[in-house]
C-alpha cells in the first residue's frame, strides 16, 4: 500500500481549490500577528504555554494566516518532498571542472586558486575605491614578511576590545579567546618563517557563528542553557577542513537566539549592530558573522541559512552572502535546528572569497557528491573586470523576474535592484525574462511549518526541561507556536515543497537565474523595547524573508552581493538564486555584478593589515 | 541553521533514557487496544470522532502503548530518516548481472530467462509432488499449442464462478470484466498462432490487487467511496510493462478497506477465504491476490506491502510472497496510502516467478538506479534442487536469528520454521549468527504513526468528505487515530526509523540475510462478528505483523517462502530479510529452501493447464 514516487517529475499537477489564475495573479500577503513587547508579550507567551488557551489563540492565528484555508481546504496532489534532494546528474555544468572527492582541504584550495589567475605576489596592489582585505591579501602580506599572524592577531584582539566600547558595545561576539587565538597566530607565524604555511588560509582570521562546533568554545546558540546540556566534544567537520588549511579561527559571533528571528538582537549577549550604523541592527540570524566581515575584522566568516539567515545580514551589512545546495556540505558539528532547510553559509567581503572558503569546507560530503568549481573560462571574471558588451561567459546568462514581487518591498530598493540589473545588461548583454511564481504565501506557511516542527522536535524535550524559563520571551512564544501543528500539516508542508519545487524547475527551463531583492527593506533602527523588555515582530521578519524562503525550502543554491545604498547610507543587497547545483554558475554571475558596484566604508571599520 | 545529515552512517547514537541495556534484553509488548465489535464499536468510533471526547481516548491509548513514554519522554539523537534511501553503491552484490535501464519489459525477462536456464519446450515435465503451474508451465503449453490463452481464460471465468458458490464464495474478486479477460487472451492466442509470443508472460493470467490502477477497472483501494473521487485515467506504470508483455490481466483483487488490516475481512466485498480452509482468512491487506495464486487461478499476483501486506497473506496461503527494496519499482498508479513504506510486491507459486514478475515490472527506476537480477552464477539454483553438502553460492550465506524474537510466537511456527533452518544448515553449510535487534516496540510504534500519518494525510481531505460516512467502522476507528499524531510524533518516529536502519546495518555486517517466522500465527477462522458487524481487533494485527515492519520502515527487500503446516494443515511461512538492494541474493537463498520442502494441495484448487 504505497506511492512512493519522490522524484519531482512524474507528478500530478492541480491547482488549488482557491483559484486556478493563482499563478497569473500576484496577491501582497500580511502577515497577521500582534506586535508585542513587555507585558503584553508575556501575557502572549502565558496564553500561547497554556494547555487550555493556546488552542484558541493558536487556532485563531491559524486562521487569520490562511493556515486552516490551504492546509485543511485546498487538495494538493503531489507526494511530499521530504528532503530537497536533486538528481546529481542535473548539477553537471557545462565548463566547469570537477575536484577529486579525494583531495584534502589545502588542496582543493590550491585547485580553486588555480582557477582564479592568481596574480603574482608582489607590492603593485592598486586601490581604487574603498576595498576590504581578501584572503588573498592577507596571504600575500604574510608571504611578503610585512606583516605575521601574530600582529594581526594582536590587532584583532584590540579591535574587539576597541568594539565592546562604549558599553555593551557592537555586540559582535558571544565568545572569544585572546589566549587561543594568539596560539593559533603563533603557530601560523611558525609556518610562515619556515616558508610552510598550509594553504591560502593559513593565518587568515575567520570567525564562527556560534551554532557550529569550534574548539575551545561551547556553543550556545545564542542561548543561555544549550551549552550545558549539548556538550562540544569536537570541531564541526567544515571547521577541521578550516583548521587543516591553518585558518585563524577567532571566535563565536552573536546570533538571535535558538536562530528564532532575523535581526541578531539578542538579549542573552546584546545586538550585534550594523557597522554601516551603530544604532541599527545587523539583520540575522547570522547577523554576529555578517558585521566581522563588514567591519574588518575578517575577510571571511561562517554562518547557518536556514531561512536567509545569512542572506539577510549580509545585505544589510553591505557583503557578500552564499548558501549552496542542500546537500553539498557536511553539517556534522552543527546544532540541530532544522534538518531540511539549513545549510552552512559563507559571509565574505568578495566573491572570490566566498569561493575559497566554500571550496575549503566542501570535502566532506553525502553519498557520492562530487565537488564542482568554476572553472578557468569562467572564472577569470573574478580578476578581471569584465569588458563592457565583451564576449564574456555571462553574456549567455539569463534572469528571471517576477515583477510585481520583486516591486513588493520598499522603493529604494527596488530602484537600486533595477539599477544593478539595467547595468549588467547594457555591460554584457544579458537576457531578462519575466515570469509568475505561483503560491508564494503557500510556500512561505510551508516553510514555517517545517521549519517549526524540525526545530521544534529536535529541540523539545531538552528546551522545555532546561531552555523554557531561561528564553527570551520571544523566543518562547515563536517555539510554543513552533510546537502546535499537527502531522497532516507538517506533510502537507511537504507536499507544497513538491509543488513549488514544481514552479521553480518551470522557470529554470526558461531562465539560469531567478533575480529578486535580497530584503524588503533595509537594515532598520534597533527598537529599544525589543532590547530592554524583548519584542515580537513577525511583520518586519516577514519583510527580511519576503524574499529568502525557496533557497531554504528547495535547497537551491543562492548568493546576495551588495548593490547600493539608501538614503541613509544603509546596504542593499541582489540575490540570485540558482538550479540545483549550479554554484558555479551562480558565482561567475555575482563576480560580474560584483565588479560594477562600488562598495562605501563602513562607520565601524578595523583595518587590521596595512 | 540546520543540521541536514541523512546519511546513516555518522550519527551519534545514545541508548534512550529507558534502559541502557535494553539492547540485551527482549520484551514481549502486548499491544493495548480494546477489541470491540458492534455496538461497542460503534461507540469506541462515536468517541474517537468526537471532538472533545477524544482527546481523552486517544491520550489513554497513547499512554498505555507507551507511546507518551518513548515519543515524549526520550531522547533521541539521530536526525530523522525521512526517506528509506540507501546509497546506491551498496547495492552491488558480486556475481549479479546488471541489466541496461534502457530494456524494455520483454527484453527484460529475455535476460532474465537466460540466467534462469530454461529447460527446452518439452512434454516431459516430471511432477513428483503437488505443483502448482508456473509461468514457464503456461509459456510451454501455449508454445506446444495444448490449451491456447483463450481456453486458460474460459477455466478460468468457470472457476471464478465457481469460486462464487455456495454465496457469498472465496472473496477473491472485487472486480472482473469476463469481456475484457476474453478480449486479452484471443488477442493473445492470435500471436501464438503467428508464433509471435510477446514474452513469456504472453497469455499467462495475472490479478492485481485493487489498490493498483487497471484498466478497465476502478480502483476502489476496498471502500465505497474512492473510486468516484479518484477516477482511473491509465494503467499504472506497471501494469503497462506487464501489458507490454502479453500478460492476460484478470481482474481486481480483494483486500481490506484502505488496506487498514492484515485479514483481508472486508465489509464491503466480503472477507477473501484461505483455499486451504474456506472457513478462515486470507491474511491482508493483499488477501485476495494471494488467495488466488494458492487456489491455481493465477500462476502470480500483484500486491503492495506497507506493512507486511504481500508477505502476511502469502505465508497464511502457502505461497511466495516477495517485496522488493524501496525505491526500485514505479508506484505511479497506486493509491498513495503511504509515501515512504509501502511498495509493490508480488506473490507467486514458486521463487523464480516472483523473479520473472519482479524482472518485468522493474522498468522505470527513479533517479539513476538500475535494476539487478541474480547471475548465471547463482540462478541455476533456481532450476536444480541444490546437492548436499554441495559446493554451491549459498553455502557462504550467514543468517542472523534473534531467538527470543523468533519464538515469539506460537510454538507450532517457530518449531517448523527451526526445521526448515535445520535442513537449509545440514543441506548446504550455511551458518546461523545469534543476534539481538534493540527497540522493536519502538519500531512498531515507529510504523504505525509513519503509516498513520502519511495515510491521514494522503487521503484525509477525500476521506472526510465522501468517506467516513459509508466506511466500515473499524476502518473510522483506525482512520480517528491516524489522524490523531502531532508534528513532534511524527518526526521522532522518522528518528526512530533512523536508529532501527542503525541497529539492522550492525547487523547486516555480521549477517546476509536475517531469519524469522513470517507471521505470529498461521489463518484463524473468520470472525463472524468481524464481517456482519465489524471488529477492531489490534490484538490479533500485531501477532500478524510481528515480524513484517523493519521492511517496510526501513525499505528492506523480504521474501517470504512456505515451509510447513501446522496440526490443521494450515500454511507455514519463514520470512527471510535482505541488505538494501540485495534482492538477488535472497532470491537465491529463498530458491534453495524452495526446493527443500514439498506443498500441500489447498481444498480449493483449480487446474486451468491440464
Amino acid at each position: 500500500m504505497s506511492h512512493g514516487e519522490l522524484s519531482y517529475l512524474p507528478m500530478e499537477m492541480e491547482s488549488t481549490d482557491a483559484d486556478s489564475d493563482t499563478a497569473a495573479k500576484y496577491t501582497h500577503f500580511k502577515v497577521k500577528a500582534p506586535i508585542v513587547a513587555g507585558f503584553s508579550l508575556m501575557c502572549f507567551v502565558w496564553a500561547l504555554e497554556s494547555r487550555i488557551l493556546s488552542r484558541f489563540v493558536l487556532q485563531h492565528l491559524k486562521n487569520a494566516n490562511q493556515i486552516i484555508k490551504i492546509f485543511h481546504k485546498s487538495r494538493f496532489h503531489e507526494s511530499p518532498m521530504y528532503v530537497p534532494c536533486y538528481d546529481i546528474k542535473d548539477k553537471e555544468e557545462t565548463s566547469v571542472i570537477y575536484m577529486d572527492p579525494a583531495l584534502t582541504a589545502p588542496e582543493r584550495l590550491a585547485v580553486a586558486l588555480n582557477c582564479l589567475n592568481p596574480t603574482p605576489v608582489t607590492r603593485d596592489v592598486p586601490i581604487k575605491s574603498f576595498h576590504r582585505w581578501t584572503i588573498c591579501d592577507y596571504s600575500k602580506a604574510y608571504k611578503l614578511g610585512d606583516v605575521t599572524p601574530t600582529m594581526v592577531a594582536r590587532r584583532l584582539l584590540k579591535a574587539i576590545e576597541d568594539s565592546l566600547q562604549p558599553a555593551p558595545g557592537m555586540g559582535f561576539f558571544i565568545n572569544y579567546s585572546a589566549e587561543d587565538i594568539i596560539k593559533q597566530a603563533e603557530l601560523s607565524t611558525a609556518r610562515y618563517k619556515k616558508g610552510q604555511p598550509l594553504s591560502i588560509l593559513d593565518g587568515v582570521p575567520i570567525a564562527v557563528k556560534d551554532e557550529i562546533d569550534c574548539l575551545p568554545y561551547p556553543t550556545t546558540a545564542g542561548t543561555r542553557w544549550l551549552h550545558n546540556v549539548r556538550k562540544v566534544k569536537d570541531d564541526a567537520v567544515i571547521i577541521q577542513s578550516l583548521r587543516e588549511c591553518g585558518a585563524m579561527l577567532v571566535g563565536k559571533t552573536n546570533m538571535n537566539e535558538l536562530g528564532m528571528g532575523v535581526t541578531t538582537i539578542n538579549s542573552n549577549y546584546g545586538a550585534a549592530r550594523n557597522p554601516y550604523d551603530s544604532n541599527r541592527y545587523t539583520g540575522g540570524s547570522s547577523g554576529g558573522s555578517a558585521a566581522v566581515v563588514a567591519a574588518g575584522l575578517c575577510p571571511a566568516s561562517l554562518g547557518v541559512d536556514g531561512g536567509g539567515s545569512v542572506r539577510i545580514p549580509s545585505a544589510l551589512c553591505g557583503i557578500v552572502g552564499f548558501k549552496g545546495t542542500f546537500g553539498r556540505i557536511s553539517s556534522s558539528g552543527v546544532v540541530p535546528l532544522n534538518w531540511t532547510l539549513g545549510t552552512i553559509g559563507v559571509h565574505s567581503a568578495t566573491v572570490e572569497d566566498a569561493l575559497l572558503i566554500y571550496t575549503a569546507i566542501n570535502g566532506n560530503l553525502p553519498n557520492g557528491q562530487i565537488i564542482s568549481v568554476p572553472p578557468p573560462a569562467t572564472l577569470p571574471l573574478l580578476k578581471e573586470l569584465p569588458q563592457p558588451q565583451g564576449d564574456c561567459q555571462i553574456s549567455g546568462i539569463t534572469f528571471a523576474k517576477y515583477t510585481q514581487w520583486f516591486e513588493d518591498c520598499d522603493e529604494v530598493i527596488y530602484t537600486t535592484c533595477y539599477r544593478a540589473l539595467d547595468a549588467i545588461q547594457r555591460c554584457y548583454g544579458c537576457k531578462i525574462v519575466e515570469v509568475a511564481l505561483p503560491e508564494i504565501n503557500e510556500m512561505r506557511l510551508g516553510h514555517f511549518i517545517t521549519l517549526g516542527t524540525e526545530c521544534s522536535t529536535s529541540l523539545g524535550m531538552d528546551y522545555r526541561k532546561w531552555g523554557q524559563q531561561v528564553s527570551a520571551m520571544d523566543t518562547r512564544a515563536t517555539f510554543a507556536m513552533y510546537s502546535s501543528f499537527s502531522n497532516h500539516e507538517f506533510l502537507t508542508a511537504l507536499r507544497i515543497r513538491h509543488r513549488q519545487m514544481h514552479f521553480h524547475m518551470q522557470i529554470f527551463k526558461k531562465a539560469d537565474i531567478i533575480v529578486t531583492p535580497t530584503t524588503g527593506c533595509t537594515a532598520q533602527p534597533i527598537s529599544h523595547r525589543a532590547l530592554d523588555v524583548g519584542e515580537l515582530n513577525y511583520i518586519d521578519g516577514a519583510k527580511l524573508m519576503h524574499y529568502q524562503l525557496a533557497a531554504n525550502f528547495l535547497g537551491l543554491p543562492a548568493i546576495t552581493i551588495p548593490v547600493g545604498y539608501d538614503a541613509e547610507g544603509m546596504p542593499i543587497g541582489l540575490q540570485l538564486l540558482g538550479r540545483p547545483w549550479a554554484e558555479a554558475t551562480l558565482l561567475s554571475v555575482a563576480s560580474s555584478f560584483e565588479k560594477l558596484f562600488s562598495s562605501r566604508k563602513p562607520i565601524v571599520f578595523y583595518d587590521l593589515l596595512s
